[in-house]
């Protein structure tokens, strides 16, 4: 099989909030506002932000990303959870079964989630076509390389297919500082 | 070649002082006081700690690692450097020409360094001995693997040969979170 380039992007501290969240946070009924649209198509940065408050420390200013889910899911990087003291697993988006809450924060008022706190695993989003086209599959693992000084793989990269994706890999600031990866920087993956 | 493995640990942010900084930031003749012994025999964490100011933010609580040295060197992840504002490069301890400076400061003064701002290349401490065994000398790089979820390959891991060396292998805080090792784990440096 042949090699191939992906985009990647590099995640910063985020939240998704359900909507029932975002009435106790923002105010019964609150819309939350686009501030700019995200890779993935129908997914946007919001202009609001929470803090959230863990058993160590407190991080303000995490972004919402939109549209509302059905749970809450704050992502963080490893970083983070030094800061806010608590200790996420890494997991696939969505995946939350056994994680870790913390309280959340906002203009109106505080949630407190039981669960729903993870270290986002590293993953590239794909449509049907570009699985087909490289012979993967959704659930698929492969390796990332990356070049330069700091360069090395990224192994047990996560493939996720979906028709409403775009081609893009997901990774955190951990991980882009750590091998000096810039946003939209191309990455290659190794199929051989 | 036989693959073999190393301990390795993982370094927070630190600064290296000369004894004319020292004198400045804690008082004229003033001692370094040990705290604990570090991996490299000879050197040690200090009791004392420093404030370092960049343009954008400041950190405090940054530690002091003895003996002085002839000159001031400042050793950030690539996170802290966000934080505080300043863009060093990616730098061998000692490579000094060229690197941003900033200021710090201690309870009886401040010192603007006009250079000495690292982020420290990742790298293998040897001695002769470990390096004649593994068919390696000072200057080489090598690639280090990491085990599990997050695991993957360091490339350009720089070996450093020295008779007052120990063997071990020092990461930043990034990249020890980026691939979720701890203090301590042995990694698999791949010489085939």
């Amino acid at each position: 099989m042949v090699n191939f380039k992906v985009p990647v992007g590099i995640s910063n501290r985020h939240i998704h909030l359900s909507q029932e969240n975002t009435d106790v946070l923002f105010g019964a009924g609150y819309t939350l506002t686009k501030m700019k649209d995200l890779s993935q198509p129908g997914q946007f940065a919001c202009e609001e932000t929470v803090t959230i408050i863990g058993p160590k420390g407190t991080i303000s200013g995490v972004r919402i990303l939109g549209p509302t889910r059905k749970e809450a899911q704050l992502e963080l990087s490893a970083t983070d959870t030094f800061k806010v003291g608590i200790k996420p697993p890494v997991r696939d988006s969505g995946k939350l079964e056994g994680t870790p809450g913390i309280e959340i924060e906002g203009p109106k008022g505080c949630v407190q989630i039981d669960h729903g706190v993870i270290i986002a695993a590293r993953h590239i989003h794909m449509t049907p076509d570009d699985a087909a086209k490289y012979s993967l599959k959704d659930g698929d693992h492969v390796r990332v390389s990356v070049p330069g000084l700091r360069g090395g793989v990224f192994e047990h990269v996560l493939v996720r297919v979906n028709a409403s994706y775009a081609l893009d890999m997901h990774i955190d600031t951990d991980e882009g500082n750590a091998f000096s990866i810039v946003n939209g920087q191309q990455l290659e993956v190794l199929l051989d």
